[in-house]
């Protein structure tokens, strides 16, 4: 049986369930999203692709890109990068300042808020045109030199902020911000804006399943051991407070965004992205999870 | 070059770094541990064994045994024991109790203390003689039939663990804990009083690199989904607070013991015990990470 | 206007307000108290008495009773007591074992759980027979031999004391608890099960009126200076986390119990003393909070 | 013996105490002050002064001047207030962010930073220009046309008030900041930067020892159940966590500021300024609180 013939079985399989989650709706270009999309796509490290319904559809990546800014910071850095931010879970809803206090400004992990604000400080300090660098190097690993950060998106998200101010002030106050504020939440802003369809998020994502290397351009984008350190930081930090669930049931690395898309990679396999906007209690797409759950139990595989 | 060629090998460049570690000393048991002893033992699943150092000395296995606790009562309860504790990290210090106020007496994982306590009372809800029982259960899996309980050290706990006590007994005041509080502990300081070697260790965890199946014996512990999902459970909350750091670094699911021993598992290939008393400030085995660091460096594997 | 006339002007007031307040029902001896109960006994310090309502019933003073536990401690230990017990408002709902943690096992004052589990470790170390020394304390204190501990209470406390075994435990685990838990837990609940009439309650309490002499006998109970210090702590610490709404509102230094009882005392003017069993949600009397709050105002009288 | 007498024997005795504390030091104007300064007036509400030291030297009054805006705030809102700002102790450090996150942006109390920003942004909604109309409001109650913010200290704090950023971002993320949060800075940096000598910050605060009058100029700042409540507020909320111990040992009414001052009221008797610029650990006057609890014990007089 093919992929794409699991993917229909599987997803009128859940159609069966009533998906009771929320779309995100802090921001009008989440909240207007057609809560019944969904979509998925596969892309094996040979490039061999599979898809699924709304597979075509751009959407709002959000907070999956943080692992790109943070592929971008890892490389320029290197391990003096882990001075600024953990690699622990979070253990607790994925905006809270609790632990910025306790931690005296070092966020848990580059992939909660604070950290991926850090990461965005970092940023900022290697180039004299951030935003543009990011940029670049996002298209460069997807191969893609269509993909844009979203100007709508990123003022309203900016608008309605407040709570990433409060993070990045009081990481400030610690002396773990470098640069000025509003800088750090502008390229912040922008990062979450970018929007990809499943088939670009999967091919975007396939050099975290093939060693750091995207295998169309044969580019390394990063080495093979940061390539795996990336990889785990995702499978105990990708999913706020359901990384462990995420991990328990779907047994991979990945990583959710509030736009209801999921990456998430299977090492030396392949690189599968899910969207389905309606959200669950932890903020993560909730048929996204059932499908990626239902998906490696049918193929008996995970990484366990 | 053989694992036990590698095995001395990194021993020896282990060697130069001065290890700032210290012996548990709580209890007098391990407090008057030889701080030098080293010992690791690496068993395949077509059951080749390497071996370096004190690899047959039996040492004090501790949390690393709640490892067997939880297999054996997912086994009884299915997914109903998720009921009653976590899969999530904890995100915090070893026996802290704030999360389990903040959970209403629903810990945070089976890995912790808490935890193990729960599984401890599980047991005893399920057997007339739970003691014996998973006593059986131990000796079937690492089939050895000369594991005991170590009296001398579990009563030795019992008499400063006013902390499990405490754990215990919150636990019981929002209705987590079904029988006594002294029959919970006394069973939970048997478990944690385990000696094996790292050999024994070794081979006793072999069914978690072979989809639940002992490959000696040829019995399933445990159906291959179950397997897998405690491997998931030991990745994210194995070493307390540690369990990113642990995960970046090496890349395969563990556990560890405040005796200084280390359980990791690689899933289709073999199983892995290391044994170094002294312990980081987080209570894991302070040579013991730092080895498994650099073998699965060398050996260039990991699950990611 | 006599006191008497007042009180039943505001009682016949409040009658108009619904109270939604909930009999305490951890317990069968306090779920079973009739919820409409009401009494107030005022003594001044030159001993005259005003009642309204069933100010002779007796209910049971719970945690009004380690005021006295604390004054007699406070006597014997001097100023070297506050090295095992704070005199900090806690913060946070009363048997938290958040702060217990935070602050190394030190409670935050004497009046939360743990802190009054400290005070009774204190008084055990002090004598050979802490129960019978510590009734005979409150007996003198109160002018009144006929003061008993409750057996029937305390035992059915003890039955569901999970959570004050859980604070004993932690602290000794710190080294802040020198005698048996179950000592401890046992000097505990008898203190808490003591019971005493409106009358019989304000007139124990007339001395921390009164510069720390009970005026009837003449007897020193303690020294001035102290007997402010403890007014002080009843002020900042003596309703769980109501303390600054209760001096907000009513203004006097007092102490509540899960009994639906409160003392209050005006310094060099009277102490009062009110039951009714209905607690808010913070596990204060309902309308004793009320009540006070009208008389004082009607009164103009306050400490501020 | 006058109270100037009784001022210099105290402040002698103080001398042979090392004072341990050290001089607030995040901004210039702070930090530069002569540590050696120590003045002390008292006003009783029949307006006699009694001084020593140096008295007449202005220093920044800083959190103290809280209590002032508090006051307009209350008297312009009502009872209202009291749902956008508790009115119980913090229990910890006094710019935590954690108790904002566990009350949803509502602070603890109105002394503390949050409150107090809480308060800026109340008067903001209240008038066209809040600058010019609180400080005609001090003023009035200082009735002291001289009093003036200082430029130089509100710039200097705002350059590094990144903590007060993060909590007015997080309170208005929350909802309960309605005005611009640079607005809210703006107005509290210039409320805090107010300097007064020890006589002028004494006669200032004698409304809360006169039932809300001054009782020179006759005015009525607030009603007397008003005045009552600040009082309360300041007995249990005026020290961060330090309240208990103020209460414990000095047993008024009182607030402190990082500039080293400290007022303190006796209702119906007097108001006191001291100031001593070395804090404590907990942030408040070190020789300030030893004057205070050395004067109340020789008078013999506190409110309880």
């Amino acid at each position: 049986m093919m992929y794409s013939d699991i993917f229909s079985e599987i997803y009128f399989d859940l159609e069966e369930r009533s998906d009771l989650g929320r779309v995100a709706s802090y921001i009008p270009e989440l909240k207007n999203v057609d809560p019944s999309m969904f979509g998925v796509h596969l892309t094996t490290i040979d490039n061999r692709g599979s898809s699924f319904g709304d597979s075509d559809v751009k959407f709002s990546i959000q907070s999956i890109a943080k692992v790109l800014s943070l592929t971008l910071a890892f490389k320029l850095e290197g391990e003096n990068l882990w001075k600024r931010v953990g690699v622990e879970p979070s253990g607790t809803s994925f905006n809270s300042l609790v632990q910025l206090e306790h931690n005296k400004g070092i966020p848990r992990n580059p992939l909660i808020n604070g950290g991926a604000l850090v990461i965005a400080d970092v940023l900022i300090s290697h180039f004299e045109n951030p935003k543009q660098e990011l940029l670049n190097f996002i298209r460069e690993v997807s191969n893609n030199d269509s993909i844009e950060f979203c100007e709508r998106i990123q003022s309203s998200e900016k608008e309605s902020g407040f709570c990433n101010a409060a993070l990045v002030n009081l990481m400030k106050s610690y002396g773990n911000i470098h640069n000025e504020v509003d800088d750090v939440l502008d390229l912040y802003y922008n990062l979450c804006s970018i929007e990809m369809t499943c088939k670009e998020l999967s091919e975007t994502f396939l050099y975290l399943a093939n060693n750091g290397v995207n295998p169309v351009t044969k580019k390394e984008i990063i080495c093979p051991s940061m390539s795996k350190r990336i990889n785990a930081i995702m499978q105990l930090c990708g999913f706020y407070d359901e990384a462990g669930e995420f991990s328990f049931k779907v047994g991979l690395p990945g990583k959710s965004g509030v736009g209801g898309g999921i990456i998430a990679i299977h090492p030396h396999e392949y690189s599968i992205a899910v969207w389905s906007p309606k959200l669950n209690l932890k903020g993560n797409s909730n048929r996204g999870i059932w499908f990626l759950e239902a998906l490696t139990t049918e193929l008996e595989t995970s990484i366990f």
